[in-house]
């Protein structure tokens, strides 16, 4: 045959994972979407249609569901650390785990019990968690992150100072809108099992913290700038990640012009705005530590 | 011709309006989705395309954004008043207005200035406010809403003692999870301009309170049974409603059966479930006070 | 208690049923989203919470699927008939039974096989084919319809004549696109069971055509006008349909202004468009036949 | 600062083009959504929000509609490497230039006119077809593709003789159903301007055809090894393409177990399925030319 076999890879994807933790009469979720992906000795299911080296899909599945009875989920993190190690060390054939994992927010119904409700709850909505954990037998990789969650400042972002050539039409703008939906990874430098392993419920909180901070506190000359600043900020205050990376549409705000029907719209004196879905542009980047290399895919922020 | 023309109204849809206050550097957000539909004298542009009785669906947009101006964005219910009272007095060929608003939650962002941003916001997702305001220049109706709020309880629910035919294979359940995604329309009996208008931003806020606390109070024999107390609920507390119409899936959440693998999972001891997506129980109903008409259609709740 | 139980439904949404029929290597598929919504006498379990009459859900399932063996699904009305049938004369508590299922087309794959392989098909993708069956134990109605099928006129649709307002601000059009992304539903006049059932393949397939070359041939001064058409030239063609309603969004295509860049872009040399998402355009209407009353519901068409 | 920047690009996404081309009355669309990013000497933009060297996003989405105009669109490849080139050799800040495109089909209402309506379309649905050009000033890279074409063999599909371990319990199945929707990109060798170019359009159809009939003509033991047909067939009827990669997503129809209601559910009898949405399997892989090296990245495909 005149062709032959690249990169491979499969498993059971989107297993929806809910698991409850009673602590008496009060109890904790942790509602997770689990995709598994694994890799190694796979050339004759293939080229030949042998499953003898396949582990079923359907049994990745089970395993999720029995792993998170085992061993609990105290965070996406270390529920797929437990997977990857479980598929990588347990399969001959298996080479390597990639294991995704989305993860939704919950929080309290507040009651007007005396005796409080604790077993109600609201979805968070906003953003979606992420982690990616990638496992070849020897060292980790961990790739934690967000997307969806949508930021707007109402002022203090200005553009203008571009490259004009023949198609520019744009008019400079020294008080726009800028509006974003933030989608976000962040790579641990945690790799080997002698490492002490991150705390990463605290760790995502701070990185969530930080970026929107950063967002909020940047004057911004461009989405740019405020990129850089979101992922330069993470990195200075949170020394378990070496790398982030972004891809941020801009949700444009256009002014809109009601000089046809006798009103000014100036920024200054609040302003309407049509929100326009698309295009829009799309800023992407990676922000590293001094002396890290790259490693975060660049497609992965748009996935 | 041997056919003629029914009910039919036209408008623009989906005018995405984003309306922004400054209170010095405190900034205020309102975001909204607008869709406009008249009715009215409009049998000719359906038989002979002429529009002579016509307002163009894009004058209606442009009145959705200078009316954010001229009027500001106070509620959702009292721009869509606005903008009906406007298209049915201003134009003799409309003879009814409804307008239709979703309204998107912001948050401000917590930053660490000393002297705080108030410029910086992040969308608060989870649940879509909704309203309709039509008017025939005469009477009001308003039925507001919302959808996709997302709600679990983890115990309090059971489904037992149902009807069995040849069909029925469902064991009964004296502990499960009960899930829905409420979508909810509730009337109020403001009608004329003569009548006091409710405070729709409290009003708001207090039936959704309500909602959610009968979701988490009732001790569940049925979904159905928790959407009455949901509905009766909303009545009982707020004077200025007169039905609430739901449609509730139920967002099955099932008991993974972990035998196979020599494993327990017992309720009792905090489960593990698989989500499912499809197919889902759907219920729905209207709850009135005592002595009214019901108005909301059935399919509202589905839109 | 100050309320009271208003109309209610339940029953298992979203049924996701496949069907193979095999005649010898040739085989057949259908492929339907089946909504099973009951009603009856079911105050209990809204008041109580008492299940007694209550037919669970998971039945209403387990029928969908065992119907589609026993009856097999030559139409997805005559299954949805099969179905509504059943659940309201084999229950005394249920009254009322709605049946909604959406139905996905499949082609085959051509292959270059001497001896045809005729097991392997592709999802046709177009328009989602759709059918309401509502049976009260003595009457029948079929409400039969499409959704998302897109299409487009690039000339002969004019726009202009019509009202002018301090908000009107749009420029007549003498030559531009017409595209819509038609929804559209039609009521049968079967509705009892001594009446000779209409043939609803060909039904479907004839309405279809007659509405795409009413869109077609159609010279458009509004689109309302084109939407009239639509409908008339469905009655007038199909006796079995007394009732036709449509939501036509009206998806703009505006002429880019490339004067700018020193290119005219005149739509008789062939123009170039910005396809716009929202706003957009919603032109709304039911057409009926001669002498009969209108039955569908104003928002069916936005399900 | 103790971070740097990585890699960066930007640029103006989903911008919805639709060119008309008149050849008297015979009217022909072109129907695009083209994303342009951009990459080079930008390090001062995301350092200090200067502007100096970045050309806007607006001005990419002006040059796309001029593009459309002043070029045409004979196909979406062609227009790619239009618009690639021009961003790269017009301005030396920008070094390389990646337009991605996604092309949606239409096909022609058939009218009853005896003297035929060419105007007229209905959007075919199916897949979407995909570009992605790649220009960094010197050499080509074309990756063309597309999405979301489903396809099912309603038998010749079997899965056993795989690993079994604690966690599995899959029974093994010897009449089943395979059906996946298509994700594929492949390819082009086609790197420098001195070389011919490919037919995209024939191209295109070519590929779709093959990776149809290898889809339909396998007798299958894996999902994975009729992937392995599918790419190795297009690579030896294409001399164009020297790599193809694939994720395929196992959409289950499992068999539903009506022996509860006292019926048979036989493959061989034709069989009635539940059709899951998730979890499903995931198969993805590369397949490429002897002799070639890898380029497309693992999750192009996810896009």
């Amino acid at each position: 045959m005149p062709t032959f076999l690249g990169q491979n890879q499969y498993g059971k994807a989107e297993n929806r994972v809910v698991k409850i933790t009673r602590d008496g009469a009060t109890h904790h979720i942790k509602d997770l979407n689990v995709s598994v992906s694994l890799s190694g000795d796979m050339d004759e299911v293939h080229y030949s249609g042998s499953n003898a080296n396949v582990l079923p899909t359907d049994t990745t599945k089970n395993t999720v569901y029995a792993f998170a009875k085992e061993h609990g989920i105290e965070s996406a993190e270390r529920f797929g650390i437990h997977l990857a190690r479980h598929f990588v060390t347990s399969q001959d054939s298996i080479h390597q785990a990639r294991i995704r994992i989305e993860e939704y927010a919950w929080e309290r119904i507040e009651t007007s019990d005396a005796d409080d409700v604790k077993h109600s709850f609201v979805r968070k909505g906003q953003e979606t968690r992420l982690t990616q954990i990638t496992y070849d037998g020897e060292s980790w990789e961990v790739v934690s992150g967000l997307k969806d969650l949508t930021v707007m400042n109402s002022t203090n972002s200005e553009f203008w100072g571009y490259v004009k050539d023949k198609y520019t039409t744009l008019p400079e703008a020294y008080d726009r809108i800028l509006a974003t939906q933030v989608s976000a990874r962040w790579r641990f430098n945690w790799s080997g099992d002698e490492q002490r392993m991150p705390d990463w419920e605290k760790s995502y909180d701070q990185v969530r913290k930080h970026m929107l901070q950063a967002f909020a506190e940047t004057y911004s000359l461009s989405l740019q700038q405020t990129l850089y600043q979101m992922g330069s900020r993470i990195i200075e205050h949170r020394g378990e990640i070496d790398e982030v990376r972004f891809s941020l549409p801009n949700k444009h705000h256009f002014l809109v012009d009601l000089k046809p029907f006798g009103l000014e719209n100036d920024t200054a004196d609040g302003a309407v705005y049509f929100a326009a879905d698309r295009p829009y542009g799309l800023i992407e980047a990676t922000v590293l530590r001094d002396g890290c290399e790259p490693q975060i895919p660049v497609d992965l922020t748009n996935l």
